[in-house]
């Protein structure tokens, strides 16, 4: 559905509740599919998605709206509700969407609602628990199926019929052995196409594609997109399958981590904040913009030293700002681009000379261009040609120090593996600030004598 | 495969390519998995990489390399190819792969691969190179299962064994009427588990989500991720069934998406350069860094016309770097924000105004903090207090503006249609630099009366 149509949705639903129009709205909430709902939950009053909530019939549907719903939403719509009629929902929802679900609920309510499941459901839960939520542990589905090498392809679609009707991505059958170990796979398609008394052993692939349970999320991501496979199996430390990654998981994280990456880069925290309140967003923010406080004040000092230059010749300050915003925003393209390639894997840190000598070259040329440009400006401005040979020099300086310094942070914290990402942007800008505007000054004093 | 594993095949090709030791290679370029070879072609020379791809046997992996190459990579190691050869291996690539190929080649070059390649195959390419690369109909294949209401169950399971073996993603089932619109659809999984006799009419689900050959590639991508399935289909103007589109393509654009925005944010192009050549890499990166050069001239023409008053207190340029990083760096977080935002549909443009103003409060509270913090610093430093609360107040005017220009330009840009990942960074970045130094000036010659 598109903006478009979201609106329409949303505007309807505002309308018919004014109206009082319940029939009408029973309609709407029974037969919008779960995940158009909630994307116009967001749009709407806590009031609205209360009315809209309790008028949806079905439990399968209203799981998949808890499934669907952003964590925000969810948390306020069933701060009021009651414990069993939260937990008669739950156990229609996916394993991994009930774990991450009461990972963010008080020990003391999880439990409760734990307690009011059935214990089947409620050890699968727990069991996910343990894992970190951002690992393939913690985001992998206990439901599988799994069968063993001599099932013939005949029983392993009986099985299907009877046994594993709750697997939510049942296209992949896995075969363990004894010790429930991986051993082999067989996609649905292939087993309606052999023989019937074909045995899982003789049709099956062995080199299948696993990952273990500590796994960080964005690997298995990875791992999913780079074979192109619908879901991916988990492996404990001793090769037992454990569950199963899911293609429409691997989908939310690539995009999550996507976001998580921009607005790191960017020091806006790593979750899209317009639904926070502007305190909490405000706190998210403030500490990186200290970095570049601090990086103002030493310019500051920095500038201050060179007091008595500016005082002979003080039109110097009308080229500070051009001198560091070329500095800034090539530093940005530099450090932006390499960030992106560590992250998608196109980049690898043992090409970081190769990577950081092109920027520096990109940087030298460009930085000639206009620092020549700048110098022709400033000469004819001032009719003084060696105040022209002086900016020049230093949009050189500083369009080449800032492509080197931005393209040779991100891999130095890659290396001693702190998230580039994060650490870039404030001491990309701050360091780049500084550097441009002592190598303007010491140009100047140098050139001009003063 | 983690970059290690990469890192670890590649040099061990690399190796025995060095002492010729053909048997050894011979093995690895055969049992390994071409989405790894794909990796490791973009470490090796072009020499090592056709020794390489001489050496693999089987048709149908060398048609998976190709599908999994970087475009770069592929052009070249084709370059010199025999038609013949390339026609024999296109012959095995998803039909989707050979358009996107083919739309890259000349004209001629094309045409001749096309010739060689049987009449049903040319023919599904053809049909898909009319439409635009980035639409549904450019990223479709054609190959999908298509049956009619009145097949049962059975018939089905039977068309899988003996018509759809090529078929790519068989995971549903699409049904149609006599005039091949789309009514229906059946997962493989429904399909195994229900009588044998029933009709495909009496099981198929009929609110099928479908998208239009026109629809963008990233609007695609957003419905598969909104309804958790494995594969859309594509119909034409008609509702006639065209083509799919599976999930592992809608992985690709969204994560080609994500680097898209990035790069365009930081002005660095729109793919990774990394594999392009210093001079490319150069010319696009130039014109961004043009507005932000325009826009420090036009600062120093500003602060060449307070140019007496920075002759009268000279540790005014001091500032300068400070009042301008902080108002760039907070302008830089709001834009990030909205921009994301916008991208992944988390916000809306009627939700502009309130945006707008939550990201003023968030600019001002931090400006106040900021901006105190500094008139302390500067207050105690030349003793004059007045100094002290005027680069406060310049700090708080900047990163106020800075907010409100950073929220506001990318959903003004939005609404009237012009991608705002592209022109937000150098309109935000330029007129924060001016309208910073503007009011810090105009905020000096006022309070300190110079």
């Amino acid at each position: 559905m598109s903006v478009d149509r979201t609106k329409i949705l949303q505007d309807t639903i505002k309308r018919l509740i004014r109206r009082g129009a319940t029939v009408h709205l029973h309609k709407i909430a029974s037969r919008t599919h779960a995940a158009d709902l909630a994307e116009v939950f967001g749009f709407l009053t806590a009031r609205e998605q209360e009315a809209i909530f309790d008028l949806m019939d079905s439990l399968e549907q209203k799981a998949m709206l808890f499934s669907e719903l952003e964590e925000k939403i969810l948390l306020e719509l069933i701060e009021d509700m009651q414990a069993e009629k939260i937990a008669e929902i739950l156990e229609q929802m996916p394993t991994d969407d009930v774990a991450d679900l009461l990972g963010k609920l008080s020990d003391e309510r999880a439990k409760a609602l734990l307690d009011l499941m059935t214990k089947e459901d409620s050890e699968e839960v727990e069991d996910l628990l343990r894992y970190d939520a951002e690992t393939a542990g913690g985001i992998m589905v206990p439901d599988f199926i799994a069968l063993r090498e001599e099932t013939t392809a005949r029983e392993a679609i009986k099985a299907l019929q009877k046994e594993y009707v709750d697997v939510e991505m049942p296209f992949y059958l896995y075969v363990v052995d004894d010790h429930e170990h991986l051993v082999g796979v067989i996609s649905l398609r292939q087993l309606v196409v052999v023989p019937p008394e074909a045995k899982l052993r003789s049709i099956m692939a062995t080199d299948v594609v696993s990952v273990q349970t500590n796994m960080d999320q964005e690997e298995v991501a990875k791992i999913v997109a780079r074979y192109n496979i619908l879901a991916v199996p988990v492996v404990d430390e001793n090769n037992k399958l454990v569950g199963i990654v899911t293609v429409d998981d691997v989908i939310d994280i690539i995009r999550q981590e996507a976001t998580e990456d921009i607005l790191k880069m960017a020091g806006a925290g790593d979750d899209l904040v317009e639904s926070q309140s502007v305190l909490k967003s405000t706190r998210i923010r403030l500490p990186w913009l200290l970095a570049s406080w601090i990086g103002g004040v030493i310019a500051f000092f920095i500038i201050g030293y060179f007091e008595s230059s500016i005082n002979k010749l003080v039109y110097l300050a009308a080229f500070i700002p051009i001198i560091m915003g070329m500095g800034g925003n090539i530093g940005t393209q530099s450090s932006t681009i390499v960030v992106r390639g560590l992250a998608t894997g196109r980049l690898n840190l043992k090409q970081m000379w190769e990577v950081v000598l092109k920027e520096l070259a990109i940087g030298f040329i460009l930085g000639f261009f206009y620092g020549l440009l700048l110098g022709v400006v400033a000469g004819f401005r001032y009719d003084l040609w060696l105040l022209g040979i002086t900016v020049g020099l230093a949009v050189i300086s500083s369009m080449t120090i800032a492509a080197m310094v931005g393209s040779l942070m991100p891999m130095v914290f890659a290396r001693i593996n702190i998230d580039p990402a994060v650490a870039t942007g404030p001491f990309v800008t701050t360091s780049i600030d500084i550097l441009s505007v002592f190598f303007y000054f010491q140009i100047a004093t140098m050139l001009l004598h003063i």
